[in-house]
C-alpha cells in the first residue's frame, strides 16, 4: 500500500494533471477553428452557424483577441448560470435529472446535500474518537500497512463502536430521508415533464409484439380486426414494421463509398494536374490500379442497383413484414389502456407496451424473434454471470504475484521504474479514457504481461456489455444504455469494490487499508478523468482530420461534428461507485469524503458545462433511469451496513452487532416502500392524466388530423432518408385523402350509430368499421402495399411517374 | 432409527389402523341417523332432504337392510365415477383442481403421472446399482444405523453415480415436462371455465382501495367524479363500503344468545314440569339464579336495541364509510380494463383489483387503513421468519437430548413403555388431526414435557398462520387461505424437511438415513391420518350433540351440518410436501416412492369422496392456487437437485458435481418459462376474452339490466341477513326505477350525443352525466343514505311504515 508521502506525490500530479487539462481546453476552445467541437450543440439548436469572430483570415482560425485568455476560466460560472428549467428545454429531462445526481442548482442537492452533512459530521465526530481509541480506523497509522499488522484489536474499547453504529444509522437516515425527497422531487418531475410535452406520437401508439401468423391472414389484417374488436373506440391505426436490416447494411456501405468517392474529389480539386487512383485489392494494397473517382462512382452505382432490389423485396416479400407493429389509438387514454392491460388469452401473443419515442429505437431488435428472448435472457445472464466472477480470477492472479510494496522490498532498485510507470500509466488512462485501468495499476506494474491482456479487456468491457444488452433484444436505445449500465455497475461492484475489500480474507483489516487505494483512484479516476471528458481530445482530432479530407460543403461540415451524449452506460455505474464509497468509508475512513465531495463537485460543473454546450442527447427517456439510480445507493447503503457488521465482528465487538443487523432490514423495506410508491411513475401512465392530457388536448385544438400527424411516426429511419425526394409526393397524398374525406368526421358518425344500439356493453363491433378505416388515413402508410409507388420511401425516386 | 422390523410393526398397525377407520366410516355411513354427516353436500346442492329408508322408527335411525353391509366399500367406485366436467359443475374448478394435484380421472395423471413412471425405473435400475456398489444407497443396510456407520463411503465406485446424475437429469425433464403439460391443462380450464361462468357480479366489479377523502365530498361523490372522468364510457356505478365489523360482532354475540335461549326452551319443551335456571355470574357458576329462558330473552331484547342503535350510526356517520368501494362497469371490458391499469398520478391512491366474489370477501379486513399495509406486511413476515427458524431451537434441543436408540441403549428396559407410547400417540394423533405431531415422536418419549409444549404449538399452529394472514390485511379468503398454506409450507420445508435433514452434519448420512423417519411418517399421516379424514369423527360428535340439544325445527337441523371443505391451508401444503419427498428421494432411496404412490391413490379416493358427497366450498377462486402449486414442485426439485450435490460432495464424487450444477440454473429457468407463459392466466384477465363474453351476452340476452343485477351483489352480508324482511320493499323499489327510465337507454343517448363531437379522443365528458346516472339507478343502492328506510338491510322491520 502507499504511504503518505505516496499519496500526496499522487495527489499533486492529478491536480497537476487536471489543470493542465483545463487550462488546454480554455484555450482550445476559444480558437474559432474548434468552435464546432466545443460548442456543437448551439450549431444543432439552430442557435449558431458559424464562430463570431473578426474578418481577417488568420481569425477565422485563430483567436486574435488576447483580452479572452484573460477571462479562460469563465466557462465555470456561464455553466451554472442556467436555471434547471432552461435546461430542460435546452437539453431534456434526462441530462436535468443526471445532473441532478450531482448536484443541483446552488451546491446543495442530491449528492452534495448527501455528503456535505456527511462530511461534516463524520470529519468532527469520528476523527477525534478514532484518534482518542488509537484504532486502525485512525488514518495515519493505517496508511503505513506494517504499523496496522501491529496493532493489536482487541485493544479497542467496545463502547466506542456505539459512536460509529450510532453514526451509521444517523448516515442511514439522512440518505434514506434525502433519497425519499429526491425520487418524490424527479417523479414529479417526470410526470410533470410528461404533462407539459406537446402532442407526440409516442403518446398515442403502443408497440404489440408477437402478432399471431395466421395462414392466409396478413400480419397488418390480423392487427385490424383484432384492435378494432379487442379497442373498438380507441383504436386508429397501426403501422407495420419491415425487417429492413440488409437494406440498412446496404445503406451503410454505400455512404461509406460516397465518403470515399468525395474524399478522392476533393483531392483531386485540389490537385487537379493528377487524378487519384488506387489498387482494388485487400486494404488497396495490391491489386489493378485504378482512377478511384471512376471505380467508387462505379461501385456506387451497382450498389444502388441492388439496393433496389433488396427495397423491392422489402416491399413485396411478405416474410419482411415482421410480427411487430406501433398501434395508434385516438386518445392517450386508449392508448394507456392498451399498454397496460393483457390483450390475450395466451399471455405470449399479442404483447402490447408503451412504444419508445421513434428515434429511441433500435430497429434492428424489433426483427428478433420473440420466442427465442427468453432463451437470450437467459444465456446473456449467464454470460454476465460468468464475465463478472471470471473476470476475478485473472485479477486475483496477478494481485497474488506480488503488490507494490512486496515488490519493492524484495528489488528496492525498482522504485523509480515502477513509480515511472505509474504516472505513464496514469496519463495513458486518462487520454485514452481507461479510467477503469488505474484500478489495477497496483497489479499491473508487477506483470505487464497480463496487464495488457487486463488492459484490453477493460477497453472493450463497455462495448462487449453493449452487445451483450442488444442479444438480451431490447428495442429501446434507452433500455440497451440502461441494461448496459446495470451490467457495468455490477462488474464494478464485485470486481472493483468487493474484489478489492473481499479477496484478503480479513474485512476488518482490508476496507480501511483499502481507503488509499480508493482515494488514489478517486484522483485519477475523478478528477484527472473529468477533466479529460472536456478537453474532448479524441472529437477534436476526428473533427479536424474529417475538415481537412472530407468536408466539402457547410452540410458536411455539420456531419463532421461529434457532439456525442452523456455515455450512460460509463458514467452511472462509476457514479454510482462515488456513492458506494462515500457510503462506505463515512464511518470507517471519513478522511476519503472530501475527495469524494471534491469529485462531485467538479463533475458537476463538467457535465453541465458539456451538457449546455456539446453534448447532443440521442433520445428523451424522461428519467427512467432514476429507479435504477435510487435502488443502487440503497444498494450501497446495505452494503455499507453489512461491511461495518463484518468489521466489528472480526473486532470482537460482536454482542453490538444485533443493533446493527436490523438496520439492512429497515433500509430495505424502506427501498420496498419507495418503489411501491414511485416507480410506477416511470413504468406505467396513469389514466388520469391520459384523460386529462386528452380533454385538454380536445378544447384547445379540436380540429387536429391525428391520422396525418401520426402518420409517418415510426417509419423506419432508413425509409425516411429516401423521403425527401418524394416528400412532395407522399404530401400531395396525405392531402387528398384529407381532401376526400376527414377521418375524423367518418369515425365520429360511426360511433354514434353504434351507440344507439340497445344496451351495455355498447362497443361498437357489429356494423363493419373496416370501410370506415380504410377512407379515413392513407392505407399505405398502415400496411397495405398495393401500390408502392406511393411510398415516401420509394427509393429510386422518378418523379412523374410515380404519381398516378 | 428404527430397525426394518420396526418399520414393518409400525406398518401394520398402521394399515389395520387406517383399515378400522375404513370399516367404522363404512357401518357409520349408512346408518340414516349420519346422513346429515356423510352426505351433507347433497342436503345444500337440494339433491337431497331426508334419508332414503323404510318407514318404521327404528329403521329411521339404523339401517337394518344387512345387505348395504354387505357392500360396504362401494363407496370407491361410487367416487371415481363421476366425470371430471361432472365434478366442477358440482363442486367448482378449485374442487376439482385439488385433486387432480392427487390424481386425475383413471389413476393416469399428475401426482400419478410423475411418480409412476419414476418409481418403476427408480426400484428397476437403481435398486440393483446401489446393491451391486454396496454403498449407502443400499436399502437394507441403511436401515441398520450401526451398519451404515461402518460403511466406508470412498469406497464407491464414482461411476455409480452417474447412473444417479443420469437419473436426476431423466426426472428432472420428466416431472417439468408433466409440470409443463398441467400448468398449459389448468389455464386452459381456468380461462374455459371463466368463459362459461354465467353472468356473475365479479365479472363487472373492481374493488378501489384507497380513495383519497377530500373534505366537502363524501367518498361517494369522489368515486363518481373520478370513475365518471377517467372512465366515462364503461362507468356504472358503485357500492361503497360500511364499517359494519362492530356491528357484525353484536350480530354474532346475539345469535349465541339465540342458541343458548332455544337450548332452554327444548330443555323446558321436553322437561315441563321445571323451568331451566342459570347463574348469571362468570360461566354459570356464581352469582343470583334466574329464569334461562327470561333471562336470554331479556338480553337479546337489550342486544336488539344496541344493535338498532349501532346500525343507524353505521347508516348515519360519514365516518364508518370506508376508503374502499365496489365500482361496476358496463362491461367486462371495461373492468378489466379498470382492473389492471394505474388509474391514478399517486400509485398508493385508486388502487384497483378485481373484486373478489361476494362470497369470498373477508369483510373485516376492508377496514383495515391501507397505509398501515406495508407496515403489517413487514411485521408479518419478520415474524413468520421468526416462527419458522426459532421453532428449530426446541427441537433441536429436545432432539439432541436423546434419540430411541440411544435411551434404548442406556434403558433397555423402557421399550415396551416407549413402544406403546408409539403407537398411542399414534392413534391419539390421528384422531386429534395433529399429523404432524408424528414427526416429532422420536423425541418426545425421552421428554414429555417439552414433548407437550411443543404439541400444544404444533396444534395451534394452522391457527397462528391464519391469523397471521388476516394480519397481513388480505381481503379475499382465498387469498388468505393461500398466504396461510405458504407460510405453513415454509414451516414445514425448514423444520421437517430441511430440520431433520440438515441438523445432523453430514447430509451425506442424513439423507438416505432419513428415509425411514419420512416412511413412517408417510404411514403415520399419510395413511391412517386420511383415512381418519373419511371418518369425520369431529363434525359426527357435534352433529349428534347439536340435533341432541339445539335442534327443533328442520331449518335447525339444516344449520347443524357441518360439510366443512378442504382445508387449503393445511392439505396443500402437506401435499407439497409429499411431492418434496417423493421427489428427493426417488433417487437418494427409492423404496420410499411406493409409499407415496400409495398415499396418493388413497388420498386421491378420499378427498374425491368428500368433496363429492361432504365438503361445501365457501368460495370459487378459479383454481387461484395452481401458480403456488406448480412453484413449490419446482422448488422442491431444486431442493432434491441440491441435495444431490451435497450428496455427491460428501462422498468425494466432486469432480461430476460440475455436471449436476446445471441442473438447478435449467430448472429454474423453465419455471421462470411457465412463470411467465401461465401465470397472466391467474392473474389478470385479457382484453380479447372480456370483450368476447360481452359480445356474446349482448347478442343472446341484449335487455338485461345490469345495475338491477349488481345493485346488491356487493352488500355487507350482514345487512343481506335482515333483508329478507324487507326483500319485497326493495324489489318495489328495483321495478318503480326500471319503469320510470331505463338506464341503458338514456345512457345510450348520452353517449350518442356526446360523439357528435368533432374529433378524437371523444370520450364524453362534457355535457353533465350527473343527472343521468342519478335516474339511471336507484341512488340508495350505490351510496345515497337520504332515505334509510328504503334500504333492504333495515333492521327492524316495521312494514308498512318504511314504504313511502
Amino acid at each position: 500500500m502507499a504511504t503518505l508521502s505516496d499519496i500526496g506525490v499522487s495527489a499533486l500530479i492529478n491536480i497537476l494533471t487536471a489543470f493542465a487539462f483545463l487550462l488546454a481546453f480554455a484555450v482550445l476552445r476559444i480558437q474559432p477553428v474548434n468552435d464546432r467541437v466545443y460548442l456543437p450543440k448551439w450549431y444543432i439548436n439552430g442557435g449558431r452557424s458559424s464562430p463570431r469572430s473578426g474578418g481577417n483570415f488568420v481569425a477565422k482560425f485563430v483567436n486574435l483577441d488576447f483580452k479572452t485568455y484573460l477571462t479562460f476560466l469563465n466557462w465555470m460560472p456561464q455553466a451554472l448560470k442556467m436555471s434547471e428549467s432552461e435546461l430542460i428545454n435546452h437539453a431534456g429531462l434526462d441530462s436535468a435529472i443526471f445532473l441532478r445526481i450531482y448536484s443541483l442548482g446552488c451546491f446543495l442537492s442530491y449528492g452534495f446535500k448527501i455528503f456535505v452533512p456527511i462530511t461534516v459530521v463524520a470529519l468532527f465526530i469520528l476523527i477525534p474518537v478514532n484518534v482518542s481509541s488509537g484504532t486502525l480506523f485512525f488514518l495515519r497509522k493505517e496508511l503505513v500497512v506494517s504499523d496496522i499488522d501491529k496493532l493489536s484489536i482487541s485493544n479497542v474499547p467496545p463502547v466506542q463502536f456505539f459512536v460509529h453504529i450510532g453514526l451509521e444509522y444517523l448516515f442511514t437516515i439522512w440518505i434514506c430521508y434525502m433519497l425519499y425527497k429526491d425520487y418524490d422531487n424527479v417523479a414529479t418531475m417526470r410526470l410533470r415533464f410528461l404533462a407539459s410535452q406537446r402532442r407526440r406520437a409516442e403518446q398515442f401508439t403502443v408497440v404489440v409484439r408477437n402478432v399471431p401468423q395466421i395462414s392466409g391472414h396478413s400480419v397488418s389484417d390480423s392487427l385490424d380486426q383484432f384492435f378494432k374488436t379487442n379497442h373498438p373506440d380507441t383504436y386508429l391505426c397501426h403501422q407495420a414494421v419491415y425487417n429492413a436490416n440488409k437494406f440498412a447494411k446496404l445503406v451503410r456501405k454505400r455512404d461509406r463509398l460516397q465518403n470515399w468517392l468525395d474524399y478522392n474529389q476533393l483531392k483531386f480539386e485540389r490537385h487537379s494536374e493528377k487524378r487519384p487512383t488506387k489498387k482494388t485489392g485487400f486494404l488497396g494494397l495490391w491489386g489493378k490500379r485504378v482512377d478511384s473517382i471512376d471505380f467508387y462512382k462505379q461501385q456506387i452505382k451497382e450498389f444502388d442497383k441492388n439496393m433496389a432490389l433488396e427495397r423491392q423485396k422489402v416491399l413485396k416479400d411478405t416474410k419482411s413484414i415482421l410480427p411487430v407493429a406501433f398501434v395508434s389509438f385516438k386518445s392517450r387514454w386508449g392508448a394507456a389502456v392498451c399498454a397496460q392491460t393483457q390483450q390475450s388469452k395466451n399471455p405470449t401473443l399479442w404483447l402490447t407496451n408503451w412504444a419508445p419515442e421513434p428515434r429511441d429505437i433500435y430497429w434492428q431488435n424489433l426483427a428478433i424473434p420473440f420466442l427465442s428472448l427468453t432463451i437470450r435472457k437467459l444465456i446473456i445472464s449467464l454470460s454476465v454471470f460468468a464475465l463478472v466472477f471470471f473476470y476475478m480470477i485473472p485479477i486475483t492472479f496477478v494481485q497474488s504475484l506480488a503488490n507494490l510494496e512486496g515488490l519493492e522490498r524484495v528489488a528496492p532498485f525498482l522504485r523509480p521504474v515502477i513509480e515511472l510507470t505509474l504516472y505513464y500509466e496514469n496519463i495513458i488512462t486518462i487520454i485514452a479514457g481507461l479510467e477503469l485501468l488505474i484500478l489495477f495499476d497496483q497489479r499491473i506494474y508487477t506483470s505487464f504481461l497480463p496487464g495488457l491482456a487486463l488492459k484490453i479487456l477493460l477497453y472493450i468491457l463497455p462495448t462487449i456489455l453493449m452487445i451483450m444488452s442488444k442479444i438480451e433484444g431490447h428495442i429501446a436505445l434507452s433500455t440497451l444504455e440502461r441494461r448496459a449500465s446495470a451490467k457495468y455497475y455490477y462488474f464494478m461492484l464485485v470486481n472493483v469494490f468487493l474484489g478489492s475489500i473481499l479477496i484478503p480474507r480479513t474485512i476488518g483489516v482490508s476496507i480501511p487499508m483499502k481507503a488509499t487505494f480508493f482515494i488514489t483512484y478517486i484522483m485519477v479516476d475523478g478528477w484527472a478523468g473529468i477533466a479529460g471528458e472536456i478537453l474532448r481530445l479524441k472529437p477534436l482530432v476526428i473533427f479536424h482530420l474529417k475538415n481537412m479530407f472530407m468536408v466539402k460543403s457547410e452540410r458536411d461540415r455539420e456531419q463532421a461534428m461529434d457532439p456525442g451524449s452523456v455515455d450512460y452506460p460509463e458514467t452511472l455505474p462509476s457514479l454510482q461507485l462515488y456513492f458506494l464509497l462515500g457510503i462506505v468509508y463515512a464511518v470507517v475512513t471519513p478522511i476519503l469524503l472530501p475527495f469524494i465531495l471534491n469529485f462531485f463537485a467538479f463533475a458537476y460543473l463538467v457535465y453541465r458545462h458539456q451538457i449546455i454546450n456539446v453534448y447532443n442527447q440521442q433520445y428523451e427517456s424522461g428519467a427512467a433511469f432514476w429507479p435504477h439510480v435510487h435502488s443502487r445507493i440503497i444498494a450501497s447503503l446495505v452494503i455499507s451496513q453489512l461491511l461495518l457488521l463484518g468489521l466489528l465482528n472480526t473486532k470482537e465487538a460482536a454482542n453490538s452487532t444485533p443493533l446493527l443487523a436490523i438496520l439492512p432490514i429497515l433500509t430495505l423495506s424502506f427501498n420496498q416502500y419507495c418503489k411501491h410508491r414511485f416507480e410506477p411513475a416511470f413504468r406505467r401512465y396513469p389514466l388520469e392524466e391520459a384523460m386529462k392530457k386528452d380533454i385538454m388536448d380536445q378544447t384547445t385544438e379540436p380540429d387536429v388530423n391525428l391520422t396525418t400527424f401520426l402518420a409517418d411516426a415510426y417509419l423506419h429511419p432508413i425509409f425516411r432518408s429516401f423521403e425527401e425526394e418524394e416528400l412532395e409526393e407522399v404530401r400531395v397524398d396525405k392531402v387528398r385523402v384529407d381532401k376526400n374525406q376527414s377521418y375524423g368526421d367518418n369515425a365520429q358518425s360511426q360511433t354514434s350509430d353504434d351507440h344507439s344500439s340497445p344496451s351495455p356493453p355498447h362497443h361498437p363491433t357489429t356494423s363493419a368499421p373496416q370501410d370506415v378505416y380504410h377512407h379515413g388515413f392513407p392505407p399505405q402508410y398502415a400496411y397495405n402495399f398495393s401500390s408502392p409507388t406511393h411510398y415516401g420511401y420509394h427509393y429510386e425516386a422518378e418523379p412523374g411517374n410515380s404519381r398516378d
